[in-house]
């Protein structure tokens, strides 16, 4: 062959033509037109046209006509410009085609199990055997790569900021953090395990204890959940920790890590600083800790307009001190009264006693209520207080006011999907701040940290005096078109404030000592006030590539049994290894 | 407190006169001078001086004097210069100090275990108890800076050069790269385990498949070895894997990557290309597929000398086939005879038959060898072949060719490190090529893969005929300093060849179905041509930083049983979590 250059089969233009080039890649697709044979070789870069012509090369020609889709090639020839009326102007290389000359083939493929072109949907259990041949479509790819970029620049930007990246250990011993551990046993220590990490939180801690204030780290994180939607075993977290900083310093830097973010790998400009709500009016106004922003439909408290009101449901709810809220459903009057009833039934699905609506249509108003809930003034003071205007519809719910705004917040989302506000090209960031210190856990009825034991008391709270539920937490977590991307805090570095934390939540001496006692020991050795954040890396590329599942956006994820189906992990271990682990399995029988 | 500006501990200079400013940090020292009192306050960026005058601050300056080591601070006042012939030149702070006036002590501090100053050596056992004061002495902060610097550059040097950084499964399945795997029990798959990855090997080659050449990842591995010397059961490398590569590429790739890694961390220019020698050349001249060419020494063959010779240990020796190996250790005539027999008594340690010595002193030649193999002839060939002058010694060993030089090879390097001839701020790399592909199983007699079994035989081995032993592998190792920084390999893509070896490594179908089948598989469907290459990223951090054990770059690291003393793991579960798990501890008794 004569001398050529090795080319990408993205890159070759009108400016290249007369060059002998070399491409190298995969058969997209093969044409024969009257005699002439076009070969379409793909990388990740690109698609570029070879032709191949019987007239001056009769063998390449043969062997040119016999290739399949996906056989690798190396072809070499000269970049000339396709000829007028055949250029595709969808492809970058669409003006030029390489005249072949030579073609090697380097390996054949068998008829992949589906089709590499296009994006159409593909069984995902096939998908993830083949996962190889799946990262090989063209979303796939966009999303990998997506991913690298996203991740780069935060490393760079952290990197500008003066923050140092950290390898923190995967080997660890067991601590809370709300999940389970996957566990590694120990052949050195026979019956000893490591724990994998569920975050670098303690590590991360002690690393301003250090003195390495201004700490990242993308780490990879373990939770051996009970797989619910979307969960990977294990995932991907962008870790930070500063010392001696305010909860605003903190935020700056993750708003201006995201924008960095989005801009440099998504080349989209999102707005900082990202609006701020506490905990309590994203609860009141939104429904949920993570209110997705990109439209309105806020819940309004509409128990006044009630007040005196006959009918039982309000009245009852009223006197046991509960609430009712509603929300506005713009132009909702022009439904038919089936969608009214079925979104009721939504309604209760999503965990609602009941749901009351009320449609302000031109003609006049219709609802489910009854008419000692819709006097003239009750309607006059729910259209004040909602801003319902005649053409919109208003939905209705009493319950216990977290409750009822749990579930009118679910509703909110559910109807705004019903009318296609929740665009997933619009990125609406928010901070939610001052959430509780503890919550009360549904399981046991005992209290529990709402974010980890880690997190510091509000200013004024540190006493920890008063109602444990009522307590303020320095916790903020930031929220992306509805979904939390991450949490952070102000951590405890006082050992006395987080002896009494421990106590709070009922923790043993014995067990606080077994667990927790090197801490209190680094926390006694001159620890910094610190805090820090992490944001989980899947869910934001999810986000940016606009997808369905966190698995779109991993190269090689686990189903949703958490095993692989490529590799067919896990599996059964050889007796003898497990002998050298000091080991037995242990399997329960299946009942008959 | 009035308007000020937050600064670091390092940052303040001349220019700085006259701010208002607060610094943040730990106590590094306080004296008192006639009532005055200095504080030098300590953070990641350096040490600061604040002084407290009672007259202008009674209570502040009361409660600086009782501040202790480490104690953690906030010291606010205004930069002033330092009174002449009080500069502290050593510091580059040490122009100026802080007027203070106010002071909070953030946190207080134990008297720590072990003094923070200075570079001493403190039990290591206690070090990693207290991590987290270990990693405060000044020391420890460079190379954990130096380490976030030097893996930052690299990821800046191969995103430069289009490569992706692609994340790779942590919980994959047990895949055979010649040490012990950590495994992972799951908890939903019953009697199945995930195992920890001991490099990406078979992720990144699938990647390559998946069409994204050029990869990278900085990539936690795991291995489950018995404890030799300064190894972790955790470590970090640098993969890199490429399609359709030469090897030329992947070498030029790798060098150019350490020299950007050497020049941005370390500001050390690394001369490129490296000296590149075959593994067999590497072996003749130094004895070593790791040669240390910081110095010269090489080995000679000086077989023919001895030719004839009485002396029977040669004559037997030659007639074998074994081989006469020597070097020349430059001035080494000035050694008293008893440095001689240590010498030798430490070449049989290493694993000599034993050591003649010759020594050319200016008086004549001594030496611990009979006259039947010093005639003037074989002094004369000796000194001819080996370049040995008056003044110099001359090392000999005589064995199986492989065996004298490996014997060799390390007393050459023992002999350097007796003349000081190994300076850890010599950087001398270089590549050692043409690798055997099979290599013997000293405990099983069988073949085993000199690097992997994914290895492709060298151009003109593909069919695997002949003598296994001497068939070569496209298989090149970076070597710095007489350490082996990384391996790698054009891999192999063809299925029939991958077949061909796990059949020549006597691989049951059975067992190549079962662990391999899915690579095979991936072969199958259009597998480029690629290579790659994997570099310990602890061992370099290492070598640039200077010291004896990567326990020194990593925060966190285990101690030489694999535990960590800190957080004390491993750890006994709790027999519930073992229950989940579908396991039992099988602990062997102790024998009495």
């Amino acid at each position: 062959m004569t001398q050529r250059r090795a080319a990408s089969c993205g890159e070759l233009r009108k400016a290249d033509v007369g060059q002998a080039v070399l491409i190298r890649g995969w058969v997209n697709a093969t044409r024969d037109h009257g005699g002439l044979i076009f070969v379409d070789v793909r990388d990740r870069f690109g698609v570029t046209q070879a032709v191949f012509d019987p007239r001056s090369g009769e063998e390449e020609a043969r062997v040119a006509a016999s290739l399949r889709s996906e056989d690798v090639v190396a072809i070499g020839g000269v970049v000339r410009a396709r000829p007028a009326g055949t250029e595709n102007a969808k492809l970058p290389t669409g003006d030029i085609e390489i005249a072949a000359t030579d073609l090697s083939v380097l390996n054949r493929s068998k008829t992949p199990p589906f089709p590499i072109h296009g994006d159409g949907e593909i069984d995902e259990s096939l998908r993830l055997r083949y996962r190889y041949l799946d990262l090989r479509r063209p979303h796939m790819q966009r999303n990998i790569i997506l991913r690298h970029r996203a991740i780069k620049a935060v490393r760079d930007h952290l990197d500008a900021q003066g923050f140092l990246e950290i390898e923190t250990p995967m080997l660890i011993k067991q601590t809370p953090e709300g999940a389970r551990d996957f566990v590694v046993p120990s052949r050195l220590h026979p019956g000893a395990f490591y724990a994998l990490p569920q975050s670098p939180q303690l590590f991360k801690q002690l690393l301003m204890v250090a003195g390495f204030h201004r700490y990242f780290q993308i780490a990879r994180c373990f939770r051996d959940e009970d797989t619910r939607a979307d969960r990977q075993p294990e995932f991907t977290q962008i870790d930070v920790e500063m010392a001696f900083p305010t909860q605003d310093e903190i935020i700056h830097v993750i708003e201006s890590t995201l924008a960095h973010m989005f801009r440099e790998a998504l080349g989209v400009d999102i707005a900082v600083p990202f609006v701020r709500l506490t905990h309590e009016q994203a609860m009141a106004d939104y429904g949920s800790d993570k209110p997705d922003l990109r439209f309105g439909m806020k819940l309004s408290d509409v128990s006044a307009a009630f007040a005196g009101t006959e009918f039982k449901i309000f009245s009852q709810a009223l006197a046991r001190g509960d609430a009712i809220l509603a929300f506005v459903d713009p132009g909702g009057a022009a439904r038919p009264r089936r969608e009214f009833d079925t979104l009721a039934a939504t309604a209760v699905e999503l965990g609602a006693r009941g749901l009351g609506w009320i449609s302000f249509a031109g003609d006049g108003v219709r609802s489910s209520l009854p008419k000692a809930a819709l006097t003239e003034e009750m309607l006059r003071l729910l259209r004040e207080r909602t801003g319902a205007r005649t053409g919109d519809a208003l939905y209705v719910v009493a319950d216990e006011l977290r409750a009822a705004q749990t579930v009118a917040g679910k509703l909110r989302v559910h109807v705004a999907d019903q009318r296609g506000l929740r665009d997933s090209k619009t990125f609406a960031f928010c901070w939610v701040l001052d959430f509780p210190l503890f919550e009360r856990d549904e399981e046991t009825g005992g209290l529990m940290p709402a974010h980890h034991p880690f997190t510091a008391p509000a200013h004024g709270d540190e006493s920890l005096s008063g109602d444990p539920l009522a307590l303020r937490a320095q916790h903020y977590d930031v929220v992306l078109n509805g979904m939390e991307l991450g949490s952070g805090s102000i951590r405890i570095h006082d050992p006395a404030v987080q002896r009494k934390i421990f106590s709070v939540l009922s923790y043993s001496d014995a067990d606080v000592e077994q667990r927790f006692g090197f801490l209190l020991e680094a926390f006694a050795h001159g620890a910094p006030p610190h805090g820090g954040m992490a944001l989980g890396v899947d869910r934001i590329i999810l986000l940016m590539a606009g997808g369905d599942s966190i698995r779109e956006v991993i190269a090689f994820p686990k189903n949703q049994r958490f095993a692989d189906p490529m590799m067919e992990a896990p599996a059964q271990l050889a007796p003898e290894v497990l002998r050298e682990l000091h080991l037995k399995t242990d399997i329960p029988k299946r009942r008959l």
